[in-house]
């Protein structure tokens, strides 16, 4: 077994990977003059993030990277209760760290001011990219972090080919940015929400509420799924279990 | 052997997430003002939707998500006929509950409006993107769905390498969009077609014969050919034979 | 072994594949009005194509879609000269095929016109998107031809990781699609530049020559340096050798 | 164990074929009107060339393709001391092969002319592509090389799985790309770096300096977390270790 100061460094330096690499991306090259990466681009970034973290620090940590992930993983059976609150501390740690490095980054462009959404944050109504009202930000991160726990629960299960989940789970955040980006500049993790959100406070903080409870609520309900679906949960015994 | 409402469930929730991710990302993000994700984007999108439950639920019901597929494999000696109606039953469910709330999601933006191709329809002539007449959308349906079918029968067949299928087989959907968008929004599958058309009505409706016969052809066509091409069929005698 | 029928109509049909995905892409989709796919678009079909068929037919024909790789493959010690020629043929076939299909899907669309570049033919000089002179054309085919055998004969090497080769070769030619449209539309296959050029004429079918030499040329080099490289080839005992 | 020069020759056209793709990318296809690859395809391009490299000669000299990659797997404790200078130096001969091809094929478009950015050098200030400071271009690229090297030691420790360490480690690249264009033009790797400063001359030389500094000590403090966190490094044995 890894020490869990060890699993906690991971976790931690794993989110700051996904929100520094994914807000990053947005923050700084998705609108760049006539050759920006754009929304496409951003999704694929936020999805590189987690399947290279995935073969690097899996075997570590599991690489939650995401309280959303580990509440979801306990509630399909395959992560101890006394392990949770730790590793979303470590998990807020990374985020933190990666807004404020992204932060002094971006103010070494000339013309940079921090707006609202300066850090890609997330939002509903005013704040979300599209325009989209709060049911709809509601209804697709809950819809979109059941998927993603489903795909992870899934890919994860003993039955499913070895080796292959982090492409698959990377992936699945790939195409949950294609499609919900405009609506709630998603999220489907707490953490990566909560970090941009403490630097740029105002709505960003008010709105927040709904980027821990959509996820969190998504992710239960496909943990219950799937310990129905797969009758006994059959994760890997060793390390690494959840990859 | 899983039981048989769980592989139902699978396939329900699976093409769930198929049309939704697919036919989500064209309406939310594609046309994106000045970052949006393109045809390239949504490409993309209907791929990894696939790629990401076939690792999933592969092993659950073999994660066909798709009429033509059921019926291709069918044909190809590797699916029993006496299941080919509820896992139809079952993908046809799933693809209107997408439709339905894609459009209660898409209704949050104040200034939507459901159009013609407002969720993403199928269709020809009119209603083809670029304007093609009915014989190009036939033949490329038939075409595309004929090779879309001879890689998930060639590379799950019991030959080729394991585990490596649904990278194969999620992104030659995402070939076949990058091609045939522009012809006919690009179906491939029935499923697909019939979920928005039923919420969309008027041409789709009347255009959606096509996005039955015309896969469901090219499917029988490649079964076909993959027996003899094969010999005998060498699936995997496991269940999730067809990954 | 599988028997030659089935290996050429192997190389027929993954041909037909590669040339109508990958132009079809180019005509169909690249430049549609705001939402196109682009040259990024059209070098991931290319490739696509290709890392499909490997998984589909690799262990049938062993999926060379390609003289210049027939003919590479063979300088690297690792294919019997009796069979170039069958493969070619094979090959040629497929090609025109899917040049001919491609036209009549795409004629389908009231404003078409068959232009020069109409079928995405290649071209140096007046018939490169970027207008090259033919040095520039000649060396990248060369080079990139040499880079791609490269890792067609180091990735099916039984020295590299089983079942990963057609990632790396799909990959690899979206790579050099990415890097070298504008100079010549890409060829590095004699078969995918000669059904477009036979079905367009003109000065696709004068500028013809270059697109059998340059790759051919490429692909020989590559296969004596392997054959250095790797002293004694060791390619995997059964069939489907080079995947 | 492959015989020294094999392993050069591996590692001068490898950093070649990084350098002419990914360079090659930005400078032939990047802008192409209407149609360019952008920022996305040139990230794409650079990830691929590392992807295609590491299955094809990773066998036979690791794939390293970078000075600091091969001064960070030394620092963690993966590579000897005695073949750092011949590795850097074959790195550096084949960074500026490619540079020169490029600008021979680039050169042959009539309106071509080598301005400061003609070959995809890196720079800060006034060289940076978004005009970012030296201090946030200075930190990024330590950043970036840092978490490069992270995937780098841990997706090929031997607890990961085998054999999908190209693909997270090509895709990191992809990934730190999408990221760090604008910033730095991003390099990560001095020899990509060098290749065209010495063919630009002028302020690309002057800036060099940091495109070494850098990434090195992104790398060398990435080989120290490594031997803490791996507690002892555990490499396969055979060769191609750090794949």
């Amino acid at each position: 077994m890894v020490p869990m100061s060890k699993r906690l460094f991971a976790e931690t330096f794993g989110t700051f990977w996904l929100v520094f690499g994914g807000c990053g991306s947005a923050v700084l090259a998705a609108a760049f003059p006539d050759v920006g990466i754009g929304l496409l681009g951003v999704s694929l970034a936020f999805g590189l993030t987690l399947l290279t973290m995935a073969y690097s620090i899996g075997h570590i940590s599991g690489c939650h990277l995401n309280p959303a992930v580990t509440i979801g993983l306990w509630a399909g059976g395959r992560f101890p209760v006394r392990d949770i609150a730790p590793y979303i501390v470590a998990q807020l740690v990374g985020a933190v760290i990666a807004a404020a490095l992204l932060l002094y980054i971006a103010s070494g462009e000339p013309d940079f001011v921090l707006m609202g959404n300066g850090l890609a944050v997330n939002g509903y109504g005013a704040n979300s990219p599209g325009g989209y009202v709060l049911s709809s930000a509601f209804a697709i991160e809950v819809v979109l972090t059941f998927g993603f726990l489903s795909v992870i629960l899934g890919s994860t299960d003993s039955r499913a080919p070895a080796g292959f989940a982090p492409i698959a789970i990377g992936l699945s955040l790939t195409l949950i940015h294609l499609i919900s980006i405009p609506v709630t500049n998603t999220s489907v993790n707490p953490a990566r929400s909560t970090g941009p959100a403490l630097l740029v406070g105002g709505i960003a903080l008010h709105q927040l509420w709904l980027f821990w409870i959509a996820p969190i609520a998504g992710a239960v309900i496909a943990g219950g799924v799937y310990r129905w679906l797969a009758e006994e949960p059959k994760a890997p015994a060793v390390v690494g279990e959840n990859l």
